[in-house]
């Protein structure tokens, strides 16, 4: 069911109202996403390699999320939580149309235009809205992030192996303004510019009133690439010229944001959308796995927040948190609505972003799929990986005690079958919700689907 | 972007609210809409096989619209055009998620639910909705007739020749209460009847308010049953026995209007959704073609329109009109508001129907779509069909002079150069908005798809 444009437009209308009656607006939101970025590959969670002194000054000036999750180790499922606040699995966006782990270029599959974004529920709340860098939540056009909340869009709609150069059949890889492809091939070691040029652009025009940029970087996701200026200058090759670009980048928002006296009144999140990959020059240490698995080192990510006078300085938060709780903790922020004709998985997470003394994590569990497959449970301090069948061979349950033993090096299900019951029970109950594999969950939304997508194209259609 | 439940919930209350201050209530719509009923079947369309006095006597007392088109030759498209008021590209269900022309059971395709139905519309208004028979727009739970603004629902998700008796890996037909299956494999024989019952139960309690009644038969659709009644009793085998005991239900449902005073105050709108099959037993006389095919015979209708009072009796309409125009006929006459946020193709045919004088086709073309592909346009008097290759044949244009020659007989393309090329132009606009075979349209919208779809049992999941 759907809401009626007359009704939207009134909707809009009192919601400008109610800010202009407000007596202070509400803050800013600007959440920087990178692409692959593992648990280990900034400074100031444990990076030796990469200098990432601005990335680093978030820390030191706000809070270190260090039992953050994407809800995927890979891309598309991964950014369909972060837009909806919900599994992957809840909004069919675990798999692509034809059983693989992300879209592809001319996907039939998108993001249902019908589900309600953070971008959308900051909107209702009068917010200016823009997405700036890789989407990849569907390239037809009802899919495009100008369909979902976002007022303007400059970026590349998948990742960056995806173009021509990889498969002859791709187009050559598009860099879009709002429908429109403006270049193609891009030139890839402009990117981290270009979009970070966006930015300062879209901050500054809106400084007056307030703004959701959400920049999801192109890199370090493979092939890397970085300006004439990065590139060769790090300690780690071209993984290392492609995150100090993006630690440069930040500081460019850092300073615009001094510069218009914004800062106490923007919340600055920093985080990557899944483990790095294994072979790319990435660490997820301390952690186990790569991207694409459900080892911590697959969805475990690096994440800072700053805004400066509400969030403590230089604090750490262990609590179990999620990419699912950006949309209602932004909403809660904001004094917006979150969606209530339909299930939100995630949760305001405010008060431990604020650090109210006895604020905990909301999440009594959270659930590491695979595609469709749901493998591992977080319940506290424990991770339970569930019996599975997995290159024919097969896999026992397995308890790891995470304070302990973040690196999952210890099965300890034998000692706690206690403990390996009431995961088990949990997990029950999401199979029930969610689905597993084979199974369907009585709570699954649609995506979007288009029988007859077309190539994003230079010129034309 | 769609609305939150808070302002629904406003909307609905004010809705509400309206309808009391309103001096007369609007008027109630039954909409009958049978499954394969060719052109010919009925008496009041020229049938002397079948005895179909009460569907006859809603021709005397209402209006024969002769030229009204379902959008598609088979099942799913057409409904999907009937709930949305658009062509059923637009909607992206002009076939299956694997190409197929109809949704199969455990379909991963459905309706998208962020589509406004003409239920929904209506629901805005007040209106009591139930839908009573075969739906076909998606079996999964999120596709159902319930959430797509109908209160009630009592049918078969899909066609009757899709339970496991005719494909084992199929589950036993399922028989529906809203989201449950509460008998399988039903027993066909029963089907007419049950719906004329749910069907009487629901106009019965909802005597004192507006209500929709959409009420989508099972028959004559293959295979063919009749309760005891009549089976055996027509002139024209099982075929004939299915259409008589449909005109019996009509004629139940006349009755009940009847005694409850609700004769004036209910629109009643007797349809089908394309043609007859070639080899059951219908006719789609004079009409050339059968079910399936863009041929007048393949999608076509009898259509007959009773409001006693405002639309004039025993008059016949021939100017173009379609299942689109259900939708916005229908906002219209109830005081609701059609979608304004997006692209509707249906037009508001009350002028039509109520015998304005002057009043003309508001269409000024109407498409013919086969699957993915364009391939025909009507245009006034004229129909061409569209040069394309078939089973490796080569069809050139061919025009036909409908108002002359309603059988399709004569191609007088070339003595028609003019309006050929006029054809070809409306026919060039239709293809980018709506797209065609290995084109897409600008303005299409995506269906919905379920990754993990699961079988309608009768127990549990």
């Amino acid at each position: 069911m759907r809401l009626f444009v007359a009704l939207v437009t009134t909707f809009a209308a009192s919601s400008a109202l109610l800010l202009a009656q407000d007596e202070e607006p509400p803050p800013n939101f600007i959440l920087i996403y990178c692409d692959d970025l593992g648990y280990g590959d900034v400074g100031c969670f444990g990076s030796e390699k990469h200098r990432t002194p601005r990335i680093d000054s978030l820390a030191t000036e706000g809070m270190r999320l260090t039992s953050f999750y994407s809800t995927s180790g890979v891309c598309t499922p991964s950014r369909s939580s972060l837009m909806t606040g919900c599994y992957p699995r809840r909004v069919n966006m675990h798999q692509s149309a034809q059983g693989e782990w992300v879209l592809f270029p001319v996907a039939r599959k998108g993001l249902n235009p019908g589900e309600i974004t953070v971008a959308e529920v900051l909107r209702s709340r009068g917010y200016a809205t823009a997405c700036v860098g890789k989407w990849h939540l569907g390239d037809q056009p009802p899919f495009l992030p100008t369909r979902q909340g976002f007022q303007s869009y400059l970026g590349i709609p998948y990742s960056n192996d995806m173009g021509a150069r990889q498969r002859k059949k791709n187009p050559p890889l598009p860099l879009m303004r709002d429908e429109r492809v403006i270049d193609a091939p891009v030139k890839q070691d402009t990117l981290t510019k270009r979009y970070t040029d966006e930015a300062i652009r879209f901050i500054t025009e809106n400084r007056e009133r307030p703004f959701f940029l959400y920049l999801p970087h192109t890199f370090p996701h493979l092939p890397l690439y970085a300006s004439e200026s990065f590139l060769g200058k790090s300690a780690n090759g071209r993984y290392g010229d492609s995150v100090e670009e993006i630690d440069w980048s930040t500081g460019r928002i850092l300073d615009k944001l001094t510069e218009l006296k914004l800062d106490r009144r923007t919340v600055v999140m920093f985080a990557s959308d899944n483990g790095a990959a294994s072979r790319a020059g990435g660490s997820n240490a301390p952690l186990r796995g790569h991207k694409g698995s459900t080892w911590e080192g697959g969805m475990r990510v690096p994440c800072v927040v700053r805004w400066p006078g509400v969030v403590p300085a230089g604090v750490e938060c262990d609590a179990v948190t999620s990419t699912i709780d950006v949309l209602p903790t932004f909403a809660a922020i904001s004094g917006a609505q979150a969606p209530t004709d339909r299930v939100i998985d995630g949760k305001d997470i405010s008060p431990l972003l604020r650090g109210d003394s006895g604020a905990v994590s909301p999440h009594g569990a959270f659930f590491y799929y695979f595609k469709d497959q749901l493998q591992a449970v977080r319940h506290g301090r424990w991770k339970l990986h569930l019996a599975r069948t997995e290159k024919k061979k097969e896999l026992p349950v397995r308890l790891y005690d995470l304070d302990r033993d973040i690196a999952e090096s210890t099965d300890v299900a034998a000692a706690h079958p206690d403990v390996v019951a009431r995961i088990q029970a949990l997990a029950e109950g999401c199979r029930g919700d969610l689905g597993d594999r084979g199974l369907r969950g009585a709570h699954q939304r649609p995506a979007g689907i288009m029988e007859d997508p077309g190539q994003l194209t230079l010129l034309g259609r």
